[in-house]
Order: C-alpha cells, then structure tokens, then sequence
C-alpha cells in the first residue's frame, strides 16, 4: 500500500509515472497553508494528450469485457479504498480541514458508492435491452430481427470537487459511472487535495493491476486551467464529468462545445436550494424548523452542493417569530474553517456583496473579522421585489453557511417567485400534513424547476441509492437529463446500438436468444427474461 | 377537413394563425419549380418568440396530462394523418417529386409511428420509475423515502428534414417523441414543402382540438435560417430536434451551446454508412450483392441518411469481377428527379468534387447532361491511401445516388481503415455464415463507429420499433447517445426528478404506493409490478 511518504507528484499514464512539466504546484495546508514537501508536476500539453490516447487504446478491451469483471474491478477499488488508513484521513484532513469522521464516512461513502455500481452492473438493466423479432411474412415489407443495448462511450475526463475530496473526486461518482459504463478514465486530479488524489489514483492503480485491468483504464494529471482544457479538447475523450463553480463549468462546457466533434459535459455547478416554509409549519414548529434549518446550511461549513441559499416564506403573524429563530440558531452556529484560502475568499465576498446590495439586510453575520481562517455562518432577509423582478442579485450561489429569507405574500406571490428561480439540485418544501395538499400547483412548478423535491426535510444530504437525482435545469447543471449520484449517473456515459440481422453466435451476449445472463429484456414490446426461440 | 385550397401561410401561434412578417416564402413543384398560387409569410421575431412563449404556457398543462391522455392524442394524430386524402398524396408529390407509392406508404409509416409512440406511452416504461424505500433504522443514518422517475423537458424545437415531407417532418419522429414525453412543439416548416407542412400542421390542430388539448401544445412558424435562429435561441425552448444537413445542424448546435442556457440538440446529419464484403461473399453471390447494393444506393434517388456511400472490400481474386458487376448494375439504375432544385445542384457538385480528386477513378456517372432535372447514379474507385490517411475527401457525404469503393488488402487494413472512418447512422458486414466468425474484430470496430450495424442486409429502410438505433457518433449525430427513429427516441426530451419523503397522494401516481398505473419499477433494486408497503 502507497504511503504519504511515497508521493511522487507526476501524471498516471497508462500505467506508467511522467514528468515531462515544471513541478509548479503543492499541496498547502487547509487551515494554515503550509506547504507539504513535495512538489506536483504540472502536465505537458504532450502528456495530457497521452493521457486520452492511453484511455482509448484500453476502451475496446476495457468495453468488451464482462460487467461481471467490470463489477469484481469496482469492487476491488472500493477494497483498496477502505483499506487506505488513519494516516490517510490525517492527510486529507491537513489538505481540506475536513473533521475526521466526515471524511471517515466520506471514505465509506466512497467505498460504497463503487459497490453499488458493482451491483447495478451485474444487475444488468443498464443494458437497456430490447429485442424486436424478426417478422418474415409482414406486409409490404418484412421486419428484420433488431436489437439494441447500451455500450460506452468512449474515454469520459473526470474533474473532481473541492468539496467532496473522496466522494466527487478521483474515485467519486463520476469515476465509478464511467468505470461502470466501459469507460476508462482521465481525471484532473483537484489541486486542493493533490496529495488525496495521489493516494486514491495509487488505490485504483493496485486495483486495476489485481484485476488485469488494460493499462489505460485509469489515469490522471496535474495542473491548472490550461490542463483542464488540453483534457476536453483532446481528440480521444468521448465526454466529461465535472463538479465544481457555474464559471469553470461553463468555460469546460463552452470548450467542449466548440470542438471539431462535440462531446457532452455534465457539469454539475450552481444551485441554492431553496426550502419554502409554509404557514402551518411555521406556527407549528418555528423553533424546531429554524434550528434544523440553521444547521442544515452551516453543516460542514455550507461547503455543498445542496446547502439552503434561499428560504422562501409565506408571509404570516408567524413568520416575523420564524425568522427570529431563524436568526439565533444560526448566529449560535460556531464559525468554520473552509476547504481553502480562496473558497473563503470567496465565501467573504459573496456575503459583502449581499450585504451591500440594496432592499438586502444582513441579520446574522459580521464576526467574520474575529478569525481570519474561519467563515461565520450569515442570514439575509431579501426584499421580495429582489426575487420577482428576477434579478440575479439573490441567486447568485454564495458557496459557505449563508442563506437569504424572501417573505411573500400570497400562494400567487411565491408561484411568482417560484417561476423567477433559476435552475436548482434540490427544492423543499416544509408543511404540515393539513395544509400540504392545498400546494400541489407549488409542488408542480418546483418540479420543473429542479432535480430533486424534498418535502419536510432539508437538502444537504444525498444518498447514493438507485433513486437519486443529482441533477437539474441549468445552471444547477450543463444538461438536466443527467445525475452525478446513483445509479443513473451511469446513462450520461452510455449509447444505444442496434444488431440488425446479427447471426447469434456474433451478437454480444446480452442481446443472445439464450439470454445467457438473465436479463430482464423488452422483446416485442413486452418485458421478459425468457429466452428467444430461434428464428424458424 | 383542410384542403389544399385552404392555405393561409400564416404561422401557427397558440391556436391562431399570425401574419405580420413579409409573404416572402413560396411552394415550388420540385420537378419545374412551377410556385403555388399562395405565399408564405416569414415569421418575425416577434412571432417566433410567441410560438416558444405559447408552447411554455402550454407546458405545464400538458405534460402533467396522464399518459393515456396524450397517447389518445397522438392516435387522433394518426387518425388524421391516415384521413389525409388522394389530393395530399398528390400535392406532397408535386413539392418533393416522389412517387404515389412511397409516399402513401410513408403517410402510413408516419401515423404508424405516432401509434406506437402512443403504445408505449401506456405500456409506461419510459416513466423509469425508481424507488428506494426509507430505512429509518439504518446506521449511522437513516435513509430517506426515494423516488424517481422521468418527466419532459419542455418545449422542443423540431427541425424537418426535406427527404422524408412526412415521416421526419411537421408530425415526424422528433414530433411524435417530443409530444409524447410531455414536451409541447415548435415546428419550423421545411422551405422545400411548405404546402405538406401546413395539412399535416392542419391535421394536427384538428386532432389537438379533438381531444382538448392546450392551444400552445403545437405550433409552427414558417422562414429562413434566421427564423431557425431564432428559435433556437428562443428562451422558452428546452431542446431541438432537427433532420438535415452537417452545416446546418453544426450551426443550430452552435447557436443552441451559446446561449444563456444552453439546451440540448440532437441534430441526425451526416452518414456515408459504409458497406463491407467479405471475400466469401464476393465470390459466392457477387451477381446478386452488386444488384442488390446498386439498388439501395439509387433508392429514392439516394436520398437516405442511411444511403451507402461507402463500399469498402477485401481485395480478391473476385473484388474486381464484384466492381464490375456493381458498375453494370448502378449503371443500369435509372436517372431520377430530386427533391429540389438545389440537392440537384449539390449532388452534382458533389460528384464533381469526387471526380476531380486524385487517386479517385470514375466508373459509373456522367450522364447527368442527358436530363437537367434528374440525377445518375455514380461510382467511384478510390486508392486506399485516401482512406488510410484518414483524409476527409471521401467522407463527405454526396447526398444522392453515389457511392465510392475502397478494396484494402487484409484484415489489418480493413481495421486501420475502419479506425479512420468519421461516426456514422449504419455499418454493414456482408459475409458467409463460414467466414463471419473470423472477423469478430471487425464487428466490434463497426461498433464503436456507428449506431446501427447490419449483417447481410442494406441499410436504407429504417424500422420503427423499440429496439431501433437511428443515431451515431458525430457527425452522424450531435448527441450518440440519442436516436431520432424508434421509440427510444423520447429518452431526448426527458430529464429525471426525485422525490424525497414525499406523501403519497403528493406524488405523481407512477411512483404512488398503489401503483396505480401498473408500471414495472426498480423498488429496492429488483424490477417489480408490486404496490409498495405503506411505512411502518
């Protein structure tokens, strides 16, 4: 097993180490930015492309292979994943200032995202498949027999968050999908955990070497803006995975778009989740609700996707009271550090720029100048004509523990406001059991809105499960038909093709008349797991 | 019912018929460019934006209709397009100079295809109903109540194509998937049947009224590039579907990425669809493949996206005899009209493109000064070198009855050739049942190039069923992963939503505890049609 002390800083290409670039980067200390003592070469434009072309000549090995043998390779990372020890949760904590048992369950997480892939592989309905028998005596024209299963794309470039060191990172969701569909890998590895990403590309590599795996199944590189576009440019990646802000998104998008054969990016980027609290639910529970609400958007330093940016509120007597609660449960939430200097940064502007922004009053929050390393949790009530003039002001993501409260006046009022919102992960919606069902109209239109609606919860959290919904209409996402997490996430990596009078024995073994591994096929438009007679 | 008589030229906007642009657009019969006695208005930009506008007031009613309810909508569709009578045949014929016969047969393929849209509908697989029960007892965290499934986009813009006026037109394949996923249209009438586009649009309104659907649930404008500009870049619309050239589908695609919000576009463009044969084959049946190859090359004067341009041999004692025969029987084949005047000239620039390359001998063609309206079919010989090079000169789809053969002189040459060719719709392997099993490499090359891959079959004819694959790696397609033909083709316009702890009578009734509509769902990871528990 890799140890810290043996980090090299160089690109994983097709098995191999290179260093062809200038050791320009480190990994620096979260909390006090020290350096560590390696330094990280930056790729070469030359071995990024390298990078690509090692992941295409494993693709039609790698494809070919049995999902069973693709399932025992996840398997077998999620092994060496959990294997990865306490001085490995030392190192991610000193690159991220994440706690310990955060990213102890990251860890599992990460594990058991892998296993889940693994099952759904060997499963098998990924394989979509579907069985038209031939009809010789049709008229006018007979039918040919044609059948159709989903096959990978090609090579997939995986950019990993900042946020999710493990889970949407070198080995996250993203990873597992692509290595799930067929596709081997090129990840840029996140340049505030390089020393994370070099240990869990170690992990992979031993599992890829125990499991025979084609030496271009995975790699990875180094480096800045420039890197990450040699990586969506080059010629051999068949499509990208990213998770990060709605700029470096867009400008991956954007490049993707451009190039001589586009390719897809899912790019998940910008959401502020907004959680309406309807009237029942705010004389009911006010305390209750504002507490849970409060720590569900200063959880782990409001550094997710999925955190709270946006509070909704049907204007009552009991709101003002609401809000109040709201107020001191989140000024009682203790100040943080962030994953890095820049993300606090930011986090700090986001808020300035809030608390300057006219018809905005800032409740909680201005500590921030008593730790210089630490974001304090901010609460914002918002002039509604801030929301229903559909200004950008109040939707801007603010990444960090701070959120904004709307008061609306009426259900016409916040079906206004709901059809301002921009694309979003997640909506909430908070009632009590009497008064949900007069909102059906509001659930309806947060369903357009967004990937996921919870109702009486709050969304940080995503579990990673077959039902899940990481996704969402632009900007939450570049394409709304996709999701980072769960099983699905496996679908933007894969393509339909079609046997047309294909002699069995030549057929892959999904679409065979045996049915050799079981499948639940569609075959004339009925599903079934009974094989195919043969033709007459 | 609509007759010829009847047209208006206006645009189709909610229900109403609009005209504030220029009558600047005119139907000309394809054989002698003789104009229709009405003009068409070009929509302005205001009209264009009205249509988008209509169909998103639409949208929100109709795609929360049941799906019964919008497949009783497309079989009325089908009803009125097979009421379409003897004088739409003939008007369909005078602007695309077709014959009777393939387009009455085309009219039925069109209805047919709305049916079986409608079919699937009820059958419910495409809700993709997913649920994940809670686990309130799991450690270190309860799970939550999960589930999803898939709900339309929003309103697609739908680009005809000029080659089939019905079947991939007004209420074409991306219509018909479009109004099935629950996504309202707007169409932008093809310049090249202008007439056609208004009785089909007519039929459609009929068929809307019928069944009392919202007025913005289709509408369809009429003009130029800037009209489908336009549109494109309409803020309402969610997705495009377009038919057509490389160039123009490039140019929407572009447009479509650009925007604010970009949107998907599954743009079908561009396919030489290569045809291999295997030496056993060439000696066995040279007479009957060259008749049966030329055949599909001049069907319909070529104008197929699946049209084989490519033929592509192993190099043996008989591949000279097998050109011989092909040249004869191409030869043989007919001069025909196009589907207007500037295909015509396109072919023939085309053609004069090829005949003018070196390295590219011309063994059939050259008649075309004999008719001025009709097209000969053309052959060409190309020295490998072109193909080996991956030069794109023989690539470049000559849309129309012209084909190019390259004989390579083995297997690994056949694979670095393969390796050269761009995506493509189809690929063809035309071999013995003895020789087949030698070139499984070859097949799984085909694979990872085309959407469809046929054995001992010819491409043209494009069956309408579940496991059809009309779509391909670019340029064959903007998106691999979409098909415009088969019932697989409403996977584009959906997107997937989730539910967390949601109430039951809350959810929509595919992912209600009952399952009301009887739908096959992944529940805790194994397919089933059972209701769901009630929570302890």
């Amino acid at each position: 097993m890799s140890k810290t002390s043996e980090i090299q800083g160089r690109q994983y290409i097709g098995g191999t180490r290179s260093a062809l670039g200038q050791p320009a980067l480190e990994s620096r200390a979260a909390l006090d930015g020290a350096p560590y003592p390696v330094k990280f070469f930056e790729a070469t434009q030359a071995e990024v492309l390298a990078a690509a072309t090692s992941a295409a000549g494993a693709y039609p090995v790698y494809r070919r292979l049995s999902a069973a043998a693709r399932a025992d390779f996840l398997d077998a990372i999620a092994a060496e994943i959990d294997a990865l020890g306490d001085d490995f949760i030392s190192e991610v904590q000193r690159e991220t200032a994440l706690p310990a048992a955060r990213l102890t369950g990251e860890r599992g997480r990460t594990s058991g995202q892998m296993r889940l892939f693994a099952k759904m592989l060997r499963r098998g309905d990924w394989y979509g498949a579907r069985i038209d028998r031939a009809l010789p005596g049709r008229q006018p024209l007979p039918r040919p027999d044609l059948r159709q299963y989903q096959i990978g794309l090609g090579p997939v470039a995986v950019f990993g968050a900042s946020n999710f060191p493990l889970a949407f990172s070198v080995a996250g969701g993203d990873t597992a999908a692509a290595l799930a569909a067929g596709c081997p890998v090129v990840v840029k590895a996140h340049p505030g955990h390089l020393v994370t990403s070099e240990r869990v590309a170690d992990a992979i590599g031993r599992a890829a070497a125990r499991c025979g795996m084609p030496a271009g199944v995975f790699n990875m590189v180094y480096g800045g803006n420039a890197v990450s576009a040699w990586l969506v440019q080059a010629a051999p990646i068949r499509a990208v995975g990213f998770t990060g802000s709605l700029q470096g998104g867009r400008a991956l998008f954007d490049l993707a778009a451009a190039r001589p054969e586009p390719i897809p990016v899912f790019a998940e980027m910008s959401s502020i989740n907004p959680v309406i609290v309807l009237p029942q639910a705010q004389q009911a529970r006010a305390a209750d609700l504002a507490r849970d609400l409060a720590a569900s958007v200063a959880l782990g330093c409001g550094q997710f996707c999925t955190n709270p940016g946006l509070v909704l509120l049907l204007r009552t007597p009991h709101s003002g009271a609401f809000i109040e609660a709201l107020r001191a449960a989140l000024q009682s939430q203790a100040s943080q550090p962030m994953l890095h200097a820049g993300i606090l940064a930011n986090y700090r502007a986001g808020t300035q720029r809030l608390r300057e922004t006219a018809g905005v009053a800032t409740l909680a929050g201005g500590h921030d100048g008593q730790d210089e390393h630490r974001a304090a949790p901010h609460l914002f009530v918002a002039d509604k004509a801030l929301l229903l003039s559909g200004a950008a002001t109040i939707q801007e993501e603010v990444f960090g523990p701070s959120t904004v409260v709307v008061e609306l006046d009426d259900e016409a009022e916040l079906l206004a406001g709901i059809a301002h919102l921009h694309g979003q992960l997640t909506a909430t919606l908070i009632g009590e059991a009497a008064e949900l069902p007069h909102y059906r109209a509001v659930l309806a239109a947060l369903e357009e809105k967004v990937g996921r609606v919870l109702l009486n919860g709050f969304p940080t959290g995503v579990e990673v499960c077959d039902a899940m919904v990481h996704g969402g209409p632009y900007p939450a996402t570049t394409d709304a038909r996709g999701t980072s997490v769960g099983t699905l996430a496996i679908a933007r990596f894969l393509r339909p093709v079609c046997y047309q009078n294909t002699p069995d024995a030549l057929l892959p073994p999904a679409l065979q008349d045996a049915n050799p591994l079981g499948l639940l096929r569609l075959v004339d438009g009925e599903p079934t797991r009974e094989p195919i007679a043969p033709a007459l």
